[in-house]
């Protein structure tokens, strides 16, 4: 029996757009072990989720059956199973939907997603994060920002999501970075200028429309009087995040913001709030969605 | 003698960032035969300029030497050779720089493009275009806009570029309608819905700030309702170039307004214009490039 100890009691899984994490969790929700792989649900056919997540997880299934928790685009449409938004207002965590699995060595459970009706808006998988830091913070009323591809900000009172806003930020980033013209004024990674970004959010902000004319001045700058790529790159992402707080602005304008997200992006989420007069607080997004799933599996075990 | 009827006095050329254009033009100015490419200079090696070139205009070329004069992104850093930015204001005409080939059957000519100090911006190709609308409307005051994937709107004067701007409005949809998750609401090609996209422009002009979560809310409305492509088309169009006609306001508003560029996208921008109060006059594009080259032949056989 003693080998058995390193079997996970369950397993938890954040399985998103671009990305897959999973995690053997313990019974008193320690992390036996832990997988990230950049095979996102975009990259996976709507057959070959189920033996995708089992190369990742094979090592860690004992002949015992082994409950899977999981969250994020998993759930949508082009995803292992559909399974329906949830609408807000109302508590993050819905009740994980038992799908179909071949292998009799696990069973799968994927959570909601939530929707917004009125200002149409959907969300897959922040919600279980949001879930794992109310958590830790029952009694928090304000707002939850999660920076990323798709960053999400959410109007939190009461233990429920009130409202919530979902800004392409991250995703017009990237591509401006990677594929347009812009391409050769910034370059692959490195860093940003501080002075540049908060003054180009400080522009932005006061001025959002001229955002598409903002952003073929960083080339022409460049063109006319060489730019270092850490100005450009910059510029860049100041002009995306100011306009981004601009219309956010209802969010954290005189309200308490909590941060989470991948720490690079994080931080200039932090620096271009801190510019504004706000102080966001951070807190690890792991953490989160390992809290999130913990609560969604102890429902599964007492339900 | 009769043979060389058939080859041109001169050869037109505008070879922008994603496109090779090519005349065979007669002394009076008429087009004896023309090749268009999609052989843009981002996809022509510093060295293979001359080469490419010549396997558009092979055949027009005689015993005799024929010049051949350019516009475009030819002329830039990564071109066949960078001929310097001229500043406006000034006449959308430089003269034609001499630079190096190989053949002794052409020699090469290349127009400069402009440039502007204060609000950093550049042109290479639409001097040209606007240099060959002046020609055939000699009194002309007001404002040229060129739409394109980097959209241009001029201030005219005097027969000077006063000052000019530039709009990535193009290739941010196109980028966001192939390449984003967006692609998945917007599929490929077809129609726009007209009453979404004039209503997309009238919000974005009125909260202009919102565009990043107005882009996600295109997805998030098909993926809760379903949205028709030619729907969810004309929302992104209408963001993208309400966002541009908030910024250009001042040139647009109270001024006659001339449009030159491709027939589709030109006939957004007459509609988002007319939505305004604005009635733009119409301008073939071709036939300005080709007034404008060959204004620059002109300079050329008299200088």
């Amino acid at each position: 029996m003693s080998e058995q100890l390193t079997f996970p009691d369950w397993i938890a899984v954040d399985w998103g757009t671009s990305s897959l994490k999973v995690w053997a969790m313990g019974a008193d929700g320690t992390v036996l072990a832990q997988n990230h792989s950049g095979q996102g649900t975009d990259d996976t056919a709507p057959d070959d989720f189920e033996v995708t997540l089992l190369t990742h997880i094979a090592p860690w299934l004992g002949r015992d059956h082994t409950p899977v928790i999981a969250c994020g685009m998993v759930g949508a449409a082009h995803g292992w199973a559909q399974v329906p938004h949830r609408a807000v207002p109302c508590a993050p965590l819905g009740t994980p939907q038992t799908v179909t699995c071949r292998d009799a060595r696990i069973s799968m459970h994927i959570l909601p997603g939530l929707m917004q009706e009125r200002s149409a808006d959907i969300m897959r998988g922040a919600e279980t994060q949001i879930a794992g830091f109310l958590a830790q913070n029952a009694d928090y009323d304000g707002i939850i920002c999660l920076p990323g591809i798709h960053t999400k900000w959410a109007h939190i009172s009461a233990g429920e999501i009130v409202s919530f806003q979902t800004f392409m930020t991250g995703e017009l980033f990237d591509l401006l970075s990677r594929a347009s013209m812009l391409r050769h004024s910034i370059g692959e990674g490195g860093g940003i200028d501080q002075e540049a970004f908060t003054g180009a959010i400080a522009d932005t902000i006061s001025r959002p429309e001229a955002v598409a004319t903002q952003l073929f001045k960083i080339r022409a700058v460049d063109v006319l009087h060489t730019a270092q790529t850490s100005v450009s790159r910059a510029r860049l992402s100041g002009i995306l995040l100011g306009l981004e707080l601009a219309a956010a602005r209802p969010y954290w304008l005189g309200q308490p913001v909590a941060l989470m997200g991948p720490p690079a992006v994080t931080a200039l989420y932090d620096k271009a709030l801190s510019a504004q007069g706000v102080a966001p607080t951070h807190h690890d997004i792991d953490t989160a969605t390992l809290q999130g799933l913990g609560l969604a599996y102890k429902t599964l075990s007492t339900g």
